[in-house]
């Protein structure tokens, strides 16, 4: 044995209950990053892919899809429309973007305490979005239904590390396609007091959403505060289509706000290489947001970036890889100089379970996520398969880990407790600071503590049953969802919205499209 | 099904063994980063913690124990020297270091194309170091063999990720204590031809270590060429004990090479803050410089930190929480300000096997270690359990992720081909980039290719035995040891190496002290 090898003791059962038992201090609403963001281009390479941006605008162009209006208001705005196709005089996105995009908002939840900061030195965890299929240790994989939707809405609650409800964090495929969006947006409602995400998949399912959050927030209210935030996609490369279209729109007139999204696997959706696919992604995102802006001067927004790669032997997508990270960095700082808040990044992973792939990539993704300075996290827990699954053990792996990167945003106290100078002064060369007085009045903050990790000795660990991360996750989060407690909801909206659901059910067929 | 869930399409046997087949194109003998080290303090900061070291140095000291002349040289040099107390006048060790210490220097292997350049923009990768046990699936943990120790120097030596062949990569218990480092040594110069450690735990046994590669390298050459590169650990807080202080004196009088580390678990060893932590460090690792740097100036060095925390709760050391993260940032940056090589990092966890925990808390530490700018990296791969057992597993795992950062630090490239516009003009929206010219020039290099990660579809991964990670690094590290060839060596050099070896094993008892 030699000197890098560490010893153990055992923590012993107090220790352990102690340890169960403790509060997450580090809980706050979102984490505001006291670092500055990690840079990976100088300022010449970031002008020369805006530059690249604006002649892909300007010369091929993006196709705005089954929307006349759409065609008609760009139009107006200066562009030059033939058929579907749109080109922008250089620089035009970027002035109406600049002009009347917000540099940051606040998201409003219905409880005051949980709104959210959206933009500028701010990060928010939201869980991952649209998976069919959901995954535990104990029933394997099997479609999502809305019992599991309603699960993840109580453990996105229930965890101190997330911020935010998200949207569909994953898809309830017992219910009709065409309805499913009033279970999703109430169980959000019902369920957690977190900021949530509205239905996109049609302009009338955005407007259910709009209509039902004016049930518990007030119309007059909604004028001038956000309070949900939607995922519009590009359906790169340079296109937007008619339902992204009708929802951006829909929110944009209602001014909430829209994480507008170009999302892109490298080598299918844009070129393979980094600086192209970022340079395509900034001109499909300069497209979308101007189209907003152009809608609704003012409405919020977030420049949005999916990127990964796909395997260039069997074409299926890859996550963890380095090359997405450097294009989340060079992102990042694009959406800085423009002057929007920026959504990126998560916990991204092609692994079917939560095991050492699963964790390498969703890391390789979620710190260039924090040290980018990623303003809204999607997919910040939960996410497995390329998406195609949601996890319940990888949803607590995940939100142990945006806990951790809470505490490393604050970055190095400097304070006099933090030099503890006079603790050093105070013990003898050779001697530990296990009962220092400095040590004991930092006891309960001094480090980030896992509720997941083992730390224990071997031994300890054998005696409890070795049980790998996942197994260890697979009791926590049973015992979230048994220790839920659901947060009251005022009484007179809780039955105008029931009404208003069943109305609109009424209204239509079920249908599964 | 959602706009943003990702599909698959199965590769099929004849891709995934072209898969297999693929030569790594990124190998190469060390990294050189093209990205500027993320900062997590500023000029304030960092010289506040200068000054803390300052005043430790000078008022509490450090001792140095059980070595009179030690003791003599240190006095010589200008410290107050009291009993084994050595205080420094504030300043004395930085000067001493800035007037000798090499800013960077080469570590020389036998063969030339695989020697490393330490420091500056460079990144050197070596193994895990130290545990006395090892674990694979097959055969669970158990005490590490010298069979175990040539297997790990193999692996090392065929992976193209690794840079260096290591020290101790486990420690082989089935052989005595005072003669394991003979068995050691030869190992890294039998089954390798990449760059190694010597040892440290007697001032002996590191003079046995450079007699051996005096055969090696031949005594003349190594008067100015390091070719030994050894692991000299403080005896935190602010002790430097015998042994250590002998092989460090015997390295640098042959003029080899040393990491100077103090080994740090918060709390326990230092104050259980980041600026304490550092200021601590920074004191215990100018003394051990200052001291090298006495004894032969201009002696290869490089300045180390180790650092982790314990849990508060058992006293456990833990890995991969962000306090460590943000000390190793604080240290990076502070050798950089002193002007020498650093070392830190690597892919440290706490967990007992190569799951989750695993994998999230290494890269938690290997992510900071390449983006801070580290120059030698020891235990960059197969370090489980607190660095108390070497995993083959864990090993393989990690030298992909060690793969992956060789291509990251590349950062973007921004020539034409990088910025791919032609291939954006040339592609109308809607169309994919598959077979687009440019994929079609890019495809070998585009994307990092993991051996490891499973990308394929859920239905694929089923049909191919739905392993995980760990179960597939179980059949890489077999194949790479079943097909492993030993590089050549001189006959005449293993004719005396085998001899110096057997002749000095027969002059003193076995004995496991």
């Amino acid at each position: 044995m030699t000197d890098e090898t560490t010893h153990r003791r055992s923590g012993g059962r107090a220790a352990r209950q102690a340890a169960r038992a403790h509060l997450h201090a580090q809980s706050v609403p979102f984490l505001t990053r006291k670092l500055a963001p990690f840079e990976v281009l100088d300022e010449e390479g970031l002008s020369l892919i805006e530059e690249n941006a604006d002649t892909i605008l300007a010369e091929v162009g993006v196709e705005f899809r089954g929307d006349a209006e759409a065609l008609e208001t760009l139009r107006n705005a200066g562009a030059d429309v033939q058929g579907e196709r749109v080109r922008f005089p250089r620089g035009m996105c970027r002035s109406i973007v600049q002009a009347s995009a917000p540099r940051e908002f606040i998201q409003h939840a219905r409880n005051p305490e949980r709104s959210v900061r959206i933009g500028g030195a701010n990060t928010v965890f939201a869980p991952a979005y649209g998976s069919p299929f959901v995954r535990d240790l104990d029933n394997g994989r099997r479609y999502a239904s809305i019992e599991d939707f309603r699960n993840f809405v109580k453990l996105a609650y229930t965890s101190p590390f997330l911020h935010h409800s998200g949207g569909t964090v994953c898809e309830p495929v017992d219910l009709p396609v065409n309805k499913r969006h009033f279970d999703m947006v109430e169980a959000h409602i019902r369920y957690s007091d977190k900021p949530f995400m509205g239905s996109v998949t049609a302009p009338s399912r955005a407007q259910d959403t709009v209509d039902m959050a004016r049930i518990v927030f007030g119309a007059d209210y909604m004028e001038d505060h956000a309070v949900l935030l939607s995922l519009v996609n590009a359906s790169s490369p340079l296109v937007w289509d008619a339902s992204m279209l009708g929802a951006a729109r829909t929110y944009a007139l209602a001014n909430q706000a829209t994480l507008v999204t170009p999302f892109i696997l490298a080598g299918a959706m844009a070129p393979v290489t980094v600086a192209g696919a970022s340079a395509q992604t900034l001109a499909e995102a300069l497209a979308g947001m101007a189209f907003v802006q152009l809608v609704r001067p003012g409405a919020p927004m977030v420049f949005g970036s999916f990127a990964s790669s796909i395997s260039m032997q069997s074409g299926a997508p890859t996550f963890g890889t380095p090359e997405p990270a450097l294009v989340l960095y060079v992102m990042a700082a694009l959406a800085r100089r423009l002057g929007v808040p920026f959504r990126s990044g998560g916990s991204l992973c092609a692994s079917k379970v939560p095991d050492a792939q699963a964790a390498y990539e969703s890391a390789a993704t979620l710190q260039p996520t924090v040290l980018a300075g990623v303003n809204f996290v999607l997919h910040a827990a939960g996410w497995l398969e390329g998406g195609l699954t949601m996890g319940y053990e990888k949803f607590i792996l995940d939100a142990d880990q945006c806990g951790m990167m809470g505490v490393f945003v604050n970055g190095v106290d400097m304070s006099e407790n933090g030099q503890a100078l006079d603790a050093i002064r105070a013990n003898e060369p050779g001697q530990h600071f296990l009962g220092s007085a400095h040590t004991l009045a930092n006891f309960e903050t001094a480090f980030y503590r896992s509720d997941l990790a083992d730390n224990n000795s071997f031994e300890q660990w054998l005696e409890d049953g070795s049980l790998d991360a996942a197994q260890r996750a697979n009791t926590v989060w049973k015992k979230m969802l048994a220790e839920y407690q659901q947060p009251a909801l005022d009484p007179g909206v809780d039955e105008e919205l029931t009404a208003f659901i069943a109305r609109r059910k009424a209204e239509f067929p079920d249908s599964d499209t």
